[in-house]
């Protein structure tokens, strides 16, 4: 097969991609490791910025999105004792959607016919070819025969284990990367949200962090050492623990239920760069991860693949060789903000092991500054809204 | 002696303590250690906030502070490639006012007779008394006789090392304390500052820190690991140290000249708390340090004056004992945001030995991040010009 463009990865960022290669004529194909079950079957973040709404909004794949998502106009710092509203809003004039990452993956699935994006699911052993020169190509397996892509450029949008980012040499990448020394304890459950906006709490036992995926989803937080096993965590002891870091305020709102589903993540900062190679462009989770503090993953996605789609389509239809050179830079400036508040804000509300009682003071203090300054208050709401693009 | 206040240590801290209290018609007086050519020796800080301008206009004794003092309308960050002005004045509508704290001290003594505020200078072994209840007293020695003075507060002015903090029992207080891993390299010079506002740089090389007292007097840092001597940095080699980190375009306008003075002086964060215990009150660096990043030590000594006289007057004159047993709170709501500014901008603003390349990526887009945010922007300005009282 020969197309213009081989996406790699048919999760958000490939999809996404997808779609606006298409609304702008170029040829793509997408393939995919997994099926398309197991794709929606992942459970991930739910806060969109504007950039991540925009896009939907420019492919005209909003209408659910806009239906039943649900726009919030701020979020809450919770210290244990007090709630620090942003109001976000009223601060940048923007607000961000709750809308599930899985809802936003079903709705780009659900356009593939109508829009002509081609993805080929259950494809095995997926493996770059040849992406220092201009004729790269992608191999897999699929049906037990051996198939091939050839194109222009490879988009690598196959997430931190995938093989695109290994796929540039190691003489040309550089690695960044902050593991931090505890994960994040998850449940969801059907049960109506404790606030109608997000709470992230730094209390003395730990962080908390409340959130929905809708109006009559639950989605909490509690960060644990990750020497924890997910079989100490009956749902009580997480209702329990919940309860006491959201502080009374909260927990006297909070509806407890089963758990739909339980894990512990860790949390990881990580940056590759360049973001391309040749004719390969890294975009999303295979070049970068944050932790998930800020919900900042799947919307730097989303902006990666904006700039990725603004290149790929200068070059198809205005022959614009800089747009592609231009790619990574344009892309990282926007990565390491995301990142640097992603890492701050993680720092300001998790409890490290390694902090003494000055470390501590200085998170109260950072509250206190911010629960008093209307130019924290912005700084904090313009990055959880999204830095302008 | 009997006075209603005895002031330990006649450093700035202590004379405007002394001289605020003088002007509400409370008795005080002041013990120093030292003599006032000692004192007036010392090199210190030279960057004024508002509120330690104000206490002089309310004293009346700001006239050489306007006069000879240079007011700042902002001040620069620079990475090694470009300089980001904070243009304070525009953002906060203030300014500071770069002016010696030894000129300020001079100030202070100069006044103290047309006041009638009582300096005693050169008084040995100095110990506080009987802090827990209402009747403390000072005793130190002074031309070979024990001396002694009975009073109803203490307030102890008398820096890190002086015996205040100590007279605290360790059951009552608490120590926060951060030390950090270099320390400032200093020079003193005769010549023209490079820059009309202060630059504090960032070079992949380590920190650097170009300052002035006046229009032809200028301070200069860089910082050093604490195993540097200051034998093995001869003048020219702070220069050419300084010409690299500061960056060329401030290179290009720096003048050499020799060193009037050159130190090493480390960087330690610490807080005292609480900052009362029975009537003793203790103010500035008895009670709490900043590293020298964003010039905060003085101006919070100034803070806590200020709150300290408002609870001595309203004790003494409208016999209100809530004022006293509210200074320390109130001092220390303060205190803390300014060691959170100090402690975060010495954070990003040095290298730290134990940072990786993640750490370094963070520092670089905290820099970029603030070159183009107003709300950054403001946040660092508001605390630079001195949050409100």
């Amino acid at each position: 097969m020969r197309t213009q463009v081989c996406i790699v990865g048919a999760g958000p960022a490939g999809l996404l991609l997808g779609h606006l290669l298409r609304a702008e004529g170029v040829e793509c194909v997408v393939i995919e490791r997994r099926s398309p079950e197991y794709v929606l079957g992942r459970i991930r973040a739910g806060v969109l910025e504007q950039i991540t709404v925009s896009l939907m909004e420019r492919l005209g794949l909003d209408g659910r999105l806009k239906a039943e998502g649900l726009p919030h106009d701020g979020f809450n710092l919770a210290d244990g004792e007090r709630l620090i509203r942003i109001d976000v809003a009223a601060l940048t004039g923007k607000q961000v959607v709750v809308y599930g990452q899985t809802e936003l993956t079903r709705d780009l699935m659900a356009a593939r016919e109508e829009r002509g994006l081609e993805v080929i699911y259950d494809a095995e052993d997926v493996a770059l070819h040849e992406v220092d020169g201009d004729a790269p190509f992608v191999t897999y397996r699929k049906d037990g025969a051996e198939r091939r892509v050839d194109c222009r450029f490879i988009a690598g949008c196959d997430g931190f284990h995938g093989p695109s980012r290994k796929a540039v040499p190691a003489s040309v990448g550089r690695e960044y990367e902050r593991v931090y020394p505890f994960g994040w304890l998850g449940i969801l459950a059907d049960v109506p949200p404790c606030n109608h906006e997000l709470i992230y709490a730094n209390h003395e036992r730990g962080f908390a962090l409340a959130s929905m995926r809708s109006e009559t989803r639950s989605r909490y937080y509690v960060d644990v050492p990750l020497s924890e096993r997910i079989e100490d965590w009956p749902d009580e002891r997480i209702w329990d623990e919940l309860a006491i870091r959201l502080g009374p305020e909260a927990a006297a709102q909070m509806t407890r239920g089963p758990a739909l589903e339980k894990s512990i993540a860790p949390l990881r900062s990580y940056v590759f760069a360049p973001l391309r190679h040749g004719s390969l462009l890294l975009c999303g989770d295979a070049a970068h991860i944050v932790p998930p503090t800020g919900a900042k993953g799947l919307n730097l996605a989303a902006s990666d693949v904006h700039y990725a789609a603004e290149a790929l389509t200068g070059f198809f239809r205005a022959n614009d060789g800089d747009a592609i050179a231009g790619y990574s830079d344009r892309a990282l400036a926007r990565v390491w903000k995301a990142e640097r508040f992603s890492w701050s804000l993680t720092r300001l509300m998790h409890r490290f092991p390694e902090d003494g009682a000055f470390e501590r003071a200085m998170q109260v203090a950072e509250l206190d500054y911010i629960a008093t300054s209307r130019a924290a208050q912005t700084s904090l709401a313009e990055n959880y809204v999204g830095l302008p693009i």
